[in-house]
């Protein structure tokens, strides 16, 4: 067992409240035993290091200044705040982190009232701190709202609309640009260039100069009463011209890790009349833990890890991530057909579309935390006669919903989307789970929507999508690696709408379990059970939700007596599209017994996999309950006695 | 009859090849003529006005000077391509615009090679721009992509995303700010203010200054070459800064209705070697018709109107429109409560928020064209104790999925959305049809989701919806106007998840009707047949689709023999929601005959209400046979002989 580091300040340290009794001149340490702390705990659990890494100093000058909690602190995507937390009094805990009933990875309301907003997606604190700020401004509530955000999440749309709304705010709203150079990737994008030029071509301010700036900037409004030569040859000096352009007042770059610099502009701005003010600080993702900084990825997110080596916990050798089964077939495909392209919006490893990129690398885009522009221009392409897979998580591609129906679906275009993420994603918690996208795809016209049930079949669809021209298709799959199918050697072409058997045949039986995707293990453990009771049953993967195979599902429903729907989405999917065919046809008028099984209709906390499928009742034991309560209900509509 | 305009040249002209058979001094006459055949159009039909007007010049500037359609010209929104329509070989069906069978009121893929990429929501062309343009670089096309955008849609968070990755186009890419200060209402936020500067801040340029400059501009990239100074200088005489920090090459201010400017800066662009470039064009909206010019939408979209006076057909007297009792109710709720605010993006009238922001000006927001922002702005209030509206057709809503998800149910804020244009649109068409919303809004947990059934329903889910502060709740409500519903004095607080007997009674009968929202009426019309043919009918109005009236539909269902449901939304919806609680419940295990009467599963085109309503199967008559064939429909599933 490794020795907790020595943390005597920080051991003060309950809530920002105690932080302000300390002196200026602790801080510096106590932002060593918080990063000292914070190594230690993540080594621990695993979880997002190297964000909160760079934002240790940030972390305590921001509570040290401002007024929190009554002054609200919102952390752009949250997977920041592990510093936050620990002086938040949730350092007692921060061992639980991404643990069932532990802390949550991310910012959470109901966690602390120190986390007035929760976040995991990416750019949504500007936008919800002007809610803050201007419900203050209404109320005459003194407070000021203060968000981080990256410059990563700068490139999101959502952003820019944020900051074109923000001047009403005030002084009530500070934002705090977090500019490390990286998100989880290498930014891109005209605004991550004018960023570094920014950087480039200011030497970053010594203190005095900073003060005298700050003082001068501050105290007029720079449009209304400067001339443009004034203006212009301003921003030479500190740039930030596009902000000021957009309303802000622009200070900085300011070096995020020096203490010294930051505590006296936060004051500043703090103080100030004027306003919003955008704060440029520039900050290393992973400072201050060798390991983090020498990495590529500035361990990001790392598994545990040994505190002095930086070892990494390895993960079991198994199966393939179904990611790079998907970013792999692509690349394979594209090398006979040049017509293939692959999009990602920020997450390349990710989306395995790394894997694509590495091998053609003219045809791989990385839009940025771009959703919205990333499906369009997936459009644009598909209407210009390429082949385009836009490959994104399930949750995100929620960020694309209007593009997917108004410039896809609608004009019926043959973009190929690659869902990963699908369903329960375990330590992430329900921010990241892919619960809807069946729902919200299979209710599109011209949509064709496929799971795969193995990484094997993810193969054959990624192939089906890239040889189907007709119009949007789409297939989703899960978190993590596949079960260990024996990977084809030639990929097929699955006819649309068509699903297979997997045991059992369509002349009959007692029950037929529908599976579509990655359940279909628990639906065949679940056949196992019920045969063992006598029970007859038939297991079909139905491949597609839309469009549904209804001559396979017309035959099991009248040769079966159950028929159960599962499915790892929430309601509105399969089985409403099922139950929805079945009542068109008047299936259900002879009194067919038919279950569906889904996901429950809470927003199931983050915990091991396996543990939400349990809550979720999407196992095989769960499977067979249902089957058995059908069984029991007599016509009547009433259950009968336990035999 | 009025006669129709002379026009000699542009009888000459069917598609951009005649066009560019002209000399360029005969353009301003072509101008002139087309101005005034687009007047006489839309007078004949109705339609979008205000907007074409604006872009005479321009459209016949660019299929001048560019070579449609192998170069893609994008329009942005599509309502302002009447003029495009007219000389792309759609002049013989111009004065079907919006009407059934005839030409769509925005671009249209299917219409013709000229319209590469449909558009209707805003904001979109950069990014099919960029696809196309994208796409010809990877497979040695020479083909250009030219992006027209207005500066509201400026306001979007996507065509931001879209600038951000533009670089990559080269030259392949040229954007056309069309700048008319005016999209539907004025334009909101940071950027309109810079784009006024711009325009204020440097007269507009003559041709020789342009020219000249442009050689200069296109000649070397800026910020590699050019000092810090040089480049804001530069910034000062021609402004666009910010476009240029993005990475585009920036022309402009230029004059939109001056041929003499336009020609020469699109052949420079078009043959320089640079780009992306975007042109910034301030035009006019409504220009060229003195009544369009001084109104104060400028004639965005009108009824048929006479072409001489500018009079307007009236549209008739009858009930109030559900967008003004919605924003007349919330502005009434108001007065007692100082937490109510109301949020649009950018459709202040067309919501009703205008009324709201009569009343209570420092309450209402309007955001601009971003609704993803507005959202989470939205949650923000609600998180800092406001009580927010969110106003947003259901159609746009779309663009605000992920942060409904994310930023309001997660979290469980709560958000009011009020939704607007709900269920089949007519004359706009598919692309602002609101078939989706009840599918992706009932899939969330913590979501309320309800329907008026008619006006007076609507006060009381307004006055619902203000009162209820548990999480987010939602209500949706069709476009035009209520059935005359007797306006309550008080509006009432209705029960959560309870619905309500409208005819007959639960304790029995032969069939029940299951409606939520304005279909409603043609429930009770289809019971009056279904009673007239001896069938004893119970009408029920749902009101919610989640919660479910579960104990309701318990009863109905296990009283009645055939049970339908009827709402104007697509699967996933009511019918679906219903299906799922009675075969969770084992209530089809009798064999209980069901039917859900929903949108099919096309995208509907633009007709008159009632032929859509037809098309989609949503009449009483259609309820009417869907109960007699289910009736007819005996238990073994075989559809019997008619008696």
């Amino acid at each position: 067992m490794t020795l907790r580091p020595e943390t005597p300040l920080l051991d003060q340290v309950d809530t920002p409240l105690d932080l302000r009794k300390l002196e200026p001149a602790q801080l510096r340490q106590l932002a060593d035993e918080l990063r000292a702390e914070m190594i230690d705990a993540v080594g621990s659990t695993g979880g997002h290091l190297g964000s909160g890494l760079g934002v240790v100093e940030l972390t305590v000058a921001l509570h040290y200044v401002f007024n929190t909690p009554q002054d609200r602190l919102i952390w752009d995507v949250g997977h920041q705040a592990y510093p936050h937390k620990i002086i938040t009094g949730r350092r007692d805990r921060i061992r639980t982190l991404r643990q069932g009933g532990g802390l949550s990875g991310f910012t959470k309301r109901s966690e602390s009232e120190y986390d007035p907003f929760g976040a995991a997606h990416s750019s949504t604190s500007i936008s919800a701190g002007l809610g803050f700020a201007v419900a203050n401004k209404l109320t005459g509530n003194p407070g000021k709202a203060i968000a981080v955000i990256g410059d990563g999440a700068m490139s999101a749309g959502m952003a820019y609309e944020a900051m074109n709304n923000a001047e009403q705010a005030g002084n009530r709203l500070v934002v705090i640009l977090n500019d490390n150079d990286m998100s989880i990737a290498p930014p891109v994008g005209g605004l991550s260039a004018y960023l570094a030029r920014l950087i480039s071509s200011s030497e970053y301010l010594g203190l005095r100069s900073i003060a005298s700036k700050l003082a001068k900037k501050l105290s007029r409004r720079v449009h209304q009463s400067l001339g443009k030569a004034e203006e212009y040859t301003r921003g030479m000096v500190t740039g930030g011209t596009l902000f000021e352009e957009l309303g802000f007042y622009y200070v900085g770059p300011i070096d995020g890790h020096n203490l010294d610099h930051l505590l006296p502009v936060l004051e500043n701005v703090r103080d100030s009349e004027q306003g919003p003010v955008l704060i440029h600080v520039v900050t290393q993702k992973g400072k201050g833990y060798a390991p983090a900084e020498e990495s590529a990825d500035k361990y990001h997110g790392v598994p545990k890890f040994d505190v002095v080596t930086g070892e990494k916990a390895k993960s079991k050798a198994g199966p393939p991530a179904y990611q790079n089964v998907f970013g792999e077939t692509l690349a394979m495909l594209a090398q006979s057909d040049e017509k293939i392209c692959a999009i990602t919006a920020a997450m390349p490893s990710g989306t395995g579309v790394d894997k694509f990129a590495a091998a053609h690398p003219e045809r791989a885009f990385d839009v940025g935390i771009a959703e919205q522009h990333g499906v369009t221009f997936a459009a644009g392409l598909a209407a210009q006669g390429m082949r385009p897979f836009a490959a994104i998580y399930s949750t995100f591609l929620q960020r694309a919903f209007d593009q997917i129906v108004h410039d896809v679906a609608i004009q019926n275009l043959p973009v190929r989307f690659a869902i990963d993420r699908a369903g329960l994603v375990g330590a992430d918690g329900a921010t990241h789970a892919g619960s809807f996208d069946l729902t919200y795809l299979a209710t599109l016209p011209n949509m064709v929507v496929m799971s795969p049930s193995d990484e094997a079949e993810l193969v054959h669809m990624t192939y089906t999508a890239a040889e189907y021209d007709d119009g949007p298709i789409a297939f989703r799959y899960p978190r993590g690696n596949g079960v260990g199918a024996a990977m084809p050697e030639v990929p097929q072409k699955l006819e649309i709408g068509k699903g297979r058997i997997v045991r059992g045949d369509e002349k009959g039986g007692k029950v037929a379990i529908l599976s579509l995707g990655s359940r279909l293990a628990e639906a065949l453990a679940a056949a196992d059970t019920l045969v063992a009771k006598g029970l007859s049953t038939t297991v079909a993967d139905l491949r597609f939700v839309k469009p549904l195979d209804a001559d396979l599902i017309r035959k099991l429903a009248t040769t079966h007596e159950v028929v159960v729907t599962v499915e790892e989405g929430s309601i509105g999917g399969l089985g409403a599209h099922v139950l929805t065919l079945a009542s068109d046809e008047g299936l259900l008028d002879g009194g067919l017994k038919i279950r569906t099984l889904r996901l429950p209709d809470i927003f199931q906390d983050h915990d091991t996999p396996e543990k939400q499928y349990e809550q979720a009742g999407l196992n095989a034991p769960h499977i067979v309950e249902t089957v058995l309560n059908a069984l029991r209900h007599n016509s009547a509509g009433v259950e009968e006695a336990r035999a």
